[in-house]
């Protein structure tokens, strides 16, 4: 498929990506360095995040940000056991953020509420500064993605996880990834130049109806995220696997021509990624690999090259864009309104 | 189906439950006893539990016995955090629990060793006493399912989630819960009884090729294990959710029938299960529901009855056999051998 000039909602956001991250880091940067140096006195034992959908593979990359730097636990919370099960709560001194990018998550606010009554240090990662979720938390990140028109969540996605690095960083004091989370809307933009190659490789997936999306690390997030994407807005049966956790059952069902989409940016877990890699070559599988190096590229049936310079740490709002194209290519591809993904609505409320 | 006389490992390991489970309570008990009041001493800030596979299903459902009556939060840990991103592990009087059936698994033993050595009180839930994870860790906890032959975890499975509600009710002092743990073989004969009617209704999946399973609360473990019994076995993309998050996007992917799995025990969960059931009846898909009751197997296309009398917090053992029975005759059904997966060992190994 070419690019298409379309005004969907979904395309659009897309492309404004780098302008998105780019506000956030302008108008929130000196807040969440303050707030960084308050989490730094505070000092807490454990950190729990709440969030759904989208927020809640954000919330992944947070795990991976905040437990390699900090070292100490990263709970990725079940809203149901204060909600339903009503469990008890012993958070004292933890830290507890919530992500929602309407702020208007029935759950997560309940569970925000719990966390700060039960003496947690509570934070609210949002688009809306005047939602529910904002006025219960005592601190508010507001990532100034703009307005999102799309169902599917774009730039508040790939936003939340900026917003969750420039958190990690300011906390931690890392410098360095401070300056690799500065040029993200660099490398954005330069992903945004591959939208033509990627139009094009959507098009052989006309007729897949399932898959399986991998990656490890940091990028777990991304593959998560590919994975909803697929099942949102292409109607795609997309099931996301820590590459680790592929080789621990599921890969049985990966025969000839099944497709397995790996997000594989370098950095550490590249190793084993190209291990994983020639595990499904060995097993004639439909290996599409999103990476920037050949090594691993040349493993792939379909490679999708992306631009080098993204540190793995801050690859998933990088490779973000990359999969939101994608998904949005062959939604278009197979005929369906990616605005408009049947049985959804831009809030979604559950307890 | 009818049901099978043949001797395959995984059919006569699935039986095998009740004598395993009953085994474990007797050889077991008076020593998970005395680590519970260990622990309660120890009144640690969180908990992280590392595993993959079935046993980071059986983990699933740790979390929510330990987060529902603790309320300390329970950390699924990433072990690639330690393994290959070289994270800081700040860990000092948490405890950390490790499970793996063979205890062999390297990240798992490694994580268990670097939380260890970082202050850590550390406990390996394994079938296998001499096994390197029982060697790292301070307290073991051994799950005395008997030998197991089959390639997809049956009864260590279910017994991994029975030492873990033992550990829960011990740690917590929660008799009733005590109580209900006792009734597990009891229960799990009862949905034994049930082999020739879930034989019959797998005959139905012949041609499925990718489904979703959904539960919510204690019973997600159980929504998982299914889904990973269905790749292992029957190669069947199944997607495991949790029917909050089903809603939150991944329902755009049901229609006119599409097969969903629930898994609905009684309990507080069972209102928002039936809302779920309502609206997937109304997309016109293919639910089949597995429960007790019948309020909510009205709501079916194709209901599973599941004997009654198990409390939602010792669902997962007892709901786990059907699983594993329905799992079983579909890999039969569709002309699979269960006992060997294609491109799977019993012992796999990841870092």
């Amino acid at each position: 498929m070419s690019p298409t000039k379309d005004l969907s909602h979904m395309l659009r956001e897309i492309r404004e990506a780098p302008q998105a991250s780019t506000r956030l880091q302008d108008l929130e940067g000196a807040k969440i360095r303050a707030l960084g140096a308050r989490l730094l006195r505070w000092n807490p034992p454990s950190v729990i995040i709440a969030a759904r959908g989208s927020s809640d593979n954000a919330a992944v990359y947070g795990k991976y940000v905040l437990e390699t730097r900090l070292g100490v636990p990263i709970t990725l919370a079940a809203p149901s056991v204060v909600t339903l099960l009503k469990g008890r709560l012993r958070v004292r001194r933890a830290v507890a953020i919530g992500i929602s990018q309407s702020g208007k998550s029935t759950d997560i606010v309940a569970f925000l509420a719990a966390a700060r009554a039960h003496g947690a240090l509570t934070i609210a990662v949002t688009n809306a500064a005047r939602s529910p979720l904002a006025r219960t938390a005592h601190e508010t990140v507001i990532t100034h993605a703009g307005d999102e028109r799309s169902v599917a969540a774009t730039k508040t996605y790939l936003n939340q996880a900026v917003a969750l690095a420039l958190l990690g960083a300011a906390w931690t004091g890392d410098e360095r990834f401070g300056q690799e989370i500065a040029s993200i809307p660099r490398l954005q933009q330069r992903v945004l130049a591959c939208e033509a190659e990627i139009a094009h490789t959507a098009e052989r997936y006309r007729y897949m109806h399932a898959c399986i999306v991998a990656a490890r690390g940091y990028d777990f997030a991304t593959a998560r995220e590919l994975a909803l994407k697929f099942m949102e807005t292409c109607y795609v049966v997309a099931l996301p696997l820590s590459s680790a956790d592929l080789l621990h059952g599921p890969i049985a069902l990966v025969d000839h021509d099944f497709p397995v989409f790996l997000i594989a940016p370098p950095g550490p877990t590249l190793g084993h990624l190209m291990d994983v890699a020639s595990r499904l070559r060995a097993r004639r599988a439909e290996t599409v690999i999103l990476s920037s190096e050949p090594q691993i590229l040349r493993l792939s049936r379909v490679p999708i090259r992306i631009p080098g310079g993204a540190a793995d740490a801050v690859a998933p709002p990088v490779y973000g864009v990359a999969i939101q194209l994608l998904a949005y290519y062959l939604s278009r591809i197979k005929g369906i309104n990616p605005d408009r993904p049947r049985g959804l609505r831009k809030v979604t409320r559950t307890l």
